[in-house]
């Protein structure tokens, strides 16, 4: 998508250098950041300077790229193994994540011994797994769009647009599809703290494309779903359990419950690669408990433009910091996928899951 | 409550003074503000030095007593009139803020054309406001404690403990009880986005106390009302409507609703002044909605101990900010109060409702 007029995507690899926009930094700079290995670009992962479900997997691709070209040719398979294993460490939720490694090993083995046609396998497979994503995003919004009615008022969790993946998004790709098709949708912006993914990066991606918008605490949600102000919920997810079950960033699960409540559509938007058809039900989903400081503290902007954090919680106080929560899918609407829209069920989840 | 070990009340006044937390501060600087005038006591509770329903109510009343002890002889009545106005204007969700206005008004009227005595009837009106206040939260204390499991963990949200009120809290209060009887509980405080009160004034409270506790985000306590791991929860009210449905700080009618959802009691405690016998019905509650830069912006102190707030939207982001939502009867075991336990009904508020 554009930043001030020129096209962007979110990672991408020049000549062994990946390249990303420093999304910790949004949306107050916009910057670009470069990582000369895989141990650069493993961290560029762990720290989130990229996050989101597509854009964590086309990094991981290229981060796996990046490892096969520094791989010896003695230990190849076995630096590779190494590598995989470094990358997948990063953050244990994202199924994305082990989709990409997994498909570059892949890529890798089929070459054989030939260590040099290897390489070019696994470059031009991190480039394919990027490409891909920005196709299956472009088609989530081709499918999600018909569900949105004229005027819409839609509530969103987190950032599922295009920052969470290579161009487009996945829960915000429908919502650009509606917004250039002149349905004039308007989107409740959920703040999604500890991070604030949706009050920096989904409230600066509608603003560069104009669609009306409103950022309002998570708390608020309820509240204007209760009040009528609320016509559908679109999120999107990091893991999707074979039952149909939806893992995706903490609060998604009370912002279902309560839009079920209130009678609202609740709809998941995805790329078929979240699916992890090994996990049979979402209690099985690992979910990542990250640092307390995230709870703590707050990062932003000063008024003197400064980049700080502020914190708001006694030195005494514990904090704990799930980072995700299982939507279980009663609760769900349907998932968007690239391929269709399916119902949350065993059956829907089997129509559309890749294999292998 | 002690502070270091010191008794305090939130807000008392010593010869026409009004002294109060500065809670805005807090949990990072414990300070002492005095106001002068009534005025000066009003903007007091616009700004939010002082919150919480009976802290606002006792601060109103210690308003009204400043307004009488500086009312002219000739225009005693007008200008308490215009005081009521004034002081009533600053929280118009806050039902004791206008317990308080009115109850001074009252002891007023009572003396008739006698100036000097209306004075003196008004600050002993404020004062037995406090002190009630602080009675009414221990005895909402007994009779909640009774409802609190051997060990359990207990959500809350917002700030409903004593820096609230004048002493022990609403919310909190059983909580303190339990704790002192030795049934060791547990809180999960919510942030409670946008200020934070959970995040800086309960956890703070909860720390001088020894109470053990962890601070969440307000999206985790789904997750953790799901996972079985909160067996209750009990927080404060700012207006209960005759039906029983009750207006609290935005984001308790999303923790109700998810509470039912996982079959946990969720309680509401409030002093019965919270009562509103004139609103039949929880939709007629006028719901505050407050500046756009408490979403946008996040107050809190640096690394290096400065009180400063970062922006973390857009520049171009409009923001909304409801500051209150209500929670429908249905979703309520029981509201506390200092007179007993009742059900969220038209009889059960009707039983412990004050007239007049």
């Amino acid at each position: 998508m554009n930043v001030d007029g020129k096209h962007f995507r979110t990672v991408w690899m020049e000549a062994g250098t990946v390249r990303m926009i420093n999304q910790p930094l949004l949306p107050h700079r916009f910057e670009i950041v470069d990582l000369p290995s895989y141990q650069h670009t493993a961290v560029s992962i762990r720290d989130m300077t990229v996050r989101g479900a597509g854009a964590i997997g086309a990094t991981a691709g290229f981060a796996m790229a990046q490892a096969a070209l520094a791989a010896r040719d003695q230990r190849f398979h076995a630096d590779m193994a190494e590598a995989a294993a470094v990358i997948e460490a990063t953050r244990p939720t994202a199924q994305n994540l082990f989709y990409a490694t997994r498909r570059v090993l892949r890529a890798i083995q089929a070459q054989g011994s030939d260590v040099p046609r290897a390489r070019e396998a696994a470059v031009a497979t991190a480039h394919e797994i990027a490409d891909d994503d920005a196709a299956c995003c472009e088609a989530i919004g081709s499918h999600g769009e018909p569900l949105i009615p004229q005027g819409a008022r839609i509530s969103t969790h987190c950032n599922a647009g295009w920052l969470a993946f290579v161009d487009w998004g996945s829960a915000i790709s429908p919502i650009y599809a509606a917004h250039r098709a002149g349905k004039e949708p308007f989107v409740w912006v959920d703040e999604t703290k500890p991070r604030g993914q949706g009050a920096r990066l989904t409230a600066w991606e509608l603003l560069q494309e104009g669609v009306p918008h409103a950022v309002i605490c998570d708390n608020a949600t309820g509240h204007y779903m209760k009040s009528g102000q609320i016509d559908m919920v679109i999120v999107g997810s990091d893991r999707i359990a074979a039952n149909g079950d939806v893992a995706n960033k903490i609060g998604t699960y009370s912002s279902a419950v309560v839009a079920k409540a209130n009678g609202i559509p609740f709809y998941v938007a995805a790329p078929t690669t979240t699916i992890d058809p090994d996990c049979p039900h979402g209690d099985q989903i690992p979910i990542e408990e990250r640092d307390q400081d995230e709870v703590r503290c707050t990062w932003g902007w000063t008024d003197e433009g400064q980049f700080t954090r502020v914190r708001t919680t006694p030195e005494g106080s514990p904090a704990r910091n799930p980072a995700f929560d299982v939507t279980p899918a009663e609760y769900i609407a349907g998932i968007i996928t690239e391929k269709g829209v399916v119902p949350a069920s065993a059956q829907g989840i089997a129509s559309v899951a890749r294999t292998g």
